[in-house]
């Protein structure tokens, strides 16, 4: 094997310049993927423009060019360097209209969205009533949009509850008590169900199943009889009632010590894990050469057979299941 | 310098055996605790018995034999391998009586106890009653026990927090956000007022001050107006109304999106860092002397001039302050 | 969705008893596949033989039987708790009979192997001659096994090389030195490349590349031109002259103070991440019901389409490449 | 007790601008440091200059203004963003004759030095020979200056080192084997006995003791003798030999196979633990306060009694010892 030489990417679309935003709940690697939008443009004599605070910022104007040295030791940075904002204004035609006018001035040749389902509505309508061509980057904790395995942040979101859950197992197996212990998902269960596969908790509550929660009382009762010191209970926050729910009933049921950890927004946070950076460098290359092929109104994504392009109203409109399979394997190890 | 030859300790008290628990909340570190008593007295040729799930298993008996091998590997765990529990029989006379009587046939010269002040009260009781020496180490994450500077677990308590408040300011920065963060401390300040400085804080507030809750709404107007992204405030779990009572104020007088973080049980858990299993080390070694001197009913601590011995009711009666001046230069710092 | 029911595997085979060891080199996420070889066989009502000291403990006779608690609390370990060891006995064919026969005295109807391609030769021979059904589990930092997209470990690995980078970017950058870093890897540039994406590193060199040394003189001229404060080189350990090599080259030519870091055994230990704690579990699961399916002499391994069975020989006589996309990338990024 | 009021220092010396730089080896802490120079003195309505690149920068002018926002989120970061450099230039006169001139351009009333031994002469000489009040403030990971308890970045090159030792040991006792561990330290014990006593090493070695490399070979026989699995012996680099020198005594006088790890540069990286940045702050504060009290030519510490502040020449001339009780517990306890 020889060293492959990077070789330039066909400009069929022409592309002179692209703008890129974050938007929605930020994620670790976001900061990752700006990086790489920013070096392969340069590496292609591209110019970039960074919008600053996402759609909020687009429709007033917060552009700024954005050098290769900009992004210089941010590959590490949790958070996002472009800073990242929840818009209602961009929920109206004047706001985006607003926000096409500047990028037009800018003489932006297409605009990369780098955040979650939310976003990628933004960015649909931009492109729909003003022709800029757009392209998603999922980027966001919850792994919950259609057309990639695996979205940027999720990596990291799960190490961080995983380390929480490493935690109170120390201190959950010392006083022989039940932790309940909730982690992000709202609408998906992704999270929770690698946290608690890792984790090697008794059980888990995901907002796709609708078991009701007094199995895990019965769990908990079955543990104690196999000589289990303690138990650990995952919950996404999507799972009605929520962890404090299914503690409740632990509690009642069983009348074990039963303590609740709500893990909140540390989820959000620290230096993204190397899945993250390294899925993140890729998606951030994969959009801008989408840009250069002239593709518009997609989300770039990887799956088994490398990057994929995925129509942004696929990403909201179909569902991305969790795994049956790792949802099986997660009882059967708690035996 | 030379090597200096460790010698063996003089036995004026002829202690052969010793007992060892653990007690109350479980503070990381208590396993080095525990090993350093298992260790110093195996190399003074003494015998070691673990009592497991502290005062509540003594008086049920849960007694065993403990060697320099079964503490092997164990100084960078979480958690007491000794279990621990909270225990309403051990208030009673007969409790203790049952307890004493467990001692006396496993021909215990002392006990050890490593808790905080709600163990030393059940420790004084066996001593005053029963005529056992105890000796009692500070095993409490929340640093408030008088006559030593520091507890066992308190050191990674704070990096714990600390860890998440950097993970809350990445997510924080980025959405231009309030966060509030409470971190443990029901009667004391300690952990919050080193997290706020090490944190970088806006604000903190800690149940040994009496400021109002209002405080923290200047101090966010303040913050913005210096141009500012995002506001950390740390919040002690025992200040009246918590953190949930300080954004409250914040949201209400400023506006602004406030969200909060309760960090909880995660500052029990974790591998112990070097500060406190060398303490734990030191003060471990200490009580197996202190017994060998023929001390009994104190605390052993450490303090600027080394080993030094509390009676054990003045741990629980006297208050060890948070520090005037860092709490001073925690707002300075804050400019 | 509803949860799935764990139902029974089949048992054509009529497994009774399985064997797990661990051998060769240990990676993170071993116990992990351990607490699944023996939970999934608790599951299925088999019983599990755990052999001490890999095929060295084997041939010696260190056999246990290992019931479900004993696996409790390990998921999180580093290490082994089965321990490992490299056996020049078991090369011998009197060793392997040894070892066959005290599997024969166990009862035991199939012995799991987890390790590298090495520890696969030993288990292929003892089937060849002994007709004892073994199965091979891919574990091994390298991630230099064909016929599994990865092996337990390496995630792990990666991180931990990733967090060093990370530490030395910190000085790097303060000094403006270089620092070229050793990465595991005697044949497989696997880890380097992952971690010089991950760790946006200016170059890397890998075993399987045979670009000569001098082209670090260039990127590091280069990055001085482009204004880049310090640089970064990751060096597989097997490439020819390793980081040291790199590095003389490196002062020699451009005179800048250079400094080699060889990260070494640090890579092997620690608790592991979420992805090999995963990979394990779901790997250990399958190294049971493909010797209740019948199944013998051959890997389980994870491809995109889940789980897949490699002959044990091919191992080792095919090649798993690295990327090449993801080598092109890592130069694109390094702009 | 009510919140203190920050009051204004008093300032006799009528300081009215301070200049502060990095210089030497990077220490984990700088940043914190430097921010508390700038937010103190910010407090005092005092104005900050930043020198770049230490003395190295400054007898070439590379001075700017720093205000408060400039070190925000700065706290956690490890390196120094003020750079650092040796420099031979400033060992003469003309250098430093160039770099008073700068700071008088700049109106500067006093210089505030972040460093080791090697950067205080470097102050001591610019006071000497111009009258420039110079307050040095202790930067060095190896805690081996004299008059103060603990340097910054001490406390987390210890627990990177720690965190190493953990990792080894989980690799160590898989193998049995002997992990020979290398740590900072070219004329001090310090992190060495700290990382010894805290990883429950079998044994230590350290430049202030004379005793004979054989010695490990006693300790590793007995280790193996009492059934250890496993041995971890820490090695200060300043022991003669370093840790290649012991293991190959080990090897040569036990057989068992003998590992190296040499952890070097990673020890100077990383973020901050608490202590450093607690320290950091205390101590950049108080350099600010020296200058307005008008004091110089003095490094501003900590010990039991608060702020310390000692002659330059002696934090060179005198020698801060190792613990010898902590290296007899080291012992003790390894039993």
């Amino acid at each position: 094997m020889t060293e492959p030489t990077p070789i330039h990417h066909p400009n069929p679309a022409g592309v002179k310049r692209v703008a890129v935003l974050t938007s929605g709940g930020d994620a670790p690697g976001m900061n990752a993927a700006i990086r790489a939008v920013v070096r392969t443009a340069t590496f292609e004599s591209l110019e970039v423009v960074g919008v600053r605070r996402g759609f909020s910022g687009l429709h007033r104007g917060e552009l700024n060019l954005l050098g290769p040295r900009d992004v210089a030791n941010t590959i590490q940075r949790g958070g996002t360097i472009l800073l990242t904002a929840r818009s209602s204004t961009w929920r109206t035609p004047e706001g985006r209209a607003s926000g096409a006018k500047y990028l037009r001035e800018w003489g932006v040749d297409g605009l990369i969205v780098i955040g979650g389902d939310g976003s990628f509505h933004g960015a649909h309508y931009l492109q729909q009533e003003h022709g800029i061509p757009v392209i998603g980057v999922p980027g966001t904790i919850d792994n919950d949009l259609y057309g990639t395995d695996h979205t940027i942040g999720y990596f990291t979101a799960v190490e961080t509850a995983l380390d929480a859950v490493d935690k109170l197992r120390d201190t959950g197996a010392s006083h022989e008590r039940v932790f309940v212990i909730e982690v992000m998902g709202r609408h998906a269960g992704h999270i929770a169900l690698d946290v608690a596969v890792a984790g090697g908790a008794e059980e888990v509550f995901i907002p796709e199943d609708d078991k009701p929660v007094t199995d895990a009382v019965e769990i908990v009762k079955e543990s104690l009889a196999k000589g289990k010191r303690g138990s650990i209970i995952i919950v996404a926050e999507g799972y009605p009632g929520g962890a404090q729910g299914v503690a409740d009933a632990i509690q009642a049921g069983t009348g074990m010590e039963t303590r609740v950890s709500i893990l909140g927004h540390i989820q959000r946070g620290g230096s993204p894990v190397s899945s993250d950076r390294i899925l993140a460098s890729r998606l951030g290359e994969a959009a801008v050469y989408a840009l250069m092929d002239g593709r518009s109104d997609v989300m770039v994504g990887r799956d088994s057979g490398g990057i994929c392009y995925t129509p942004l109203h696929e990403t909201w409109e179909r569902r991305k299941d969790v795994s049956r399979d790792l949802y099986r394997c997660a009882k059967t190890l708690s035996v």
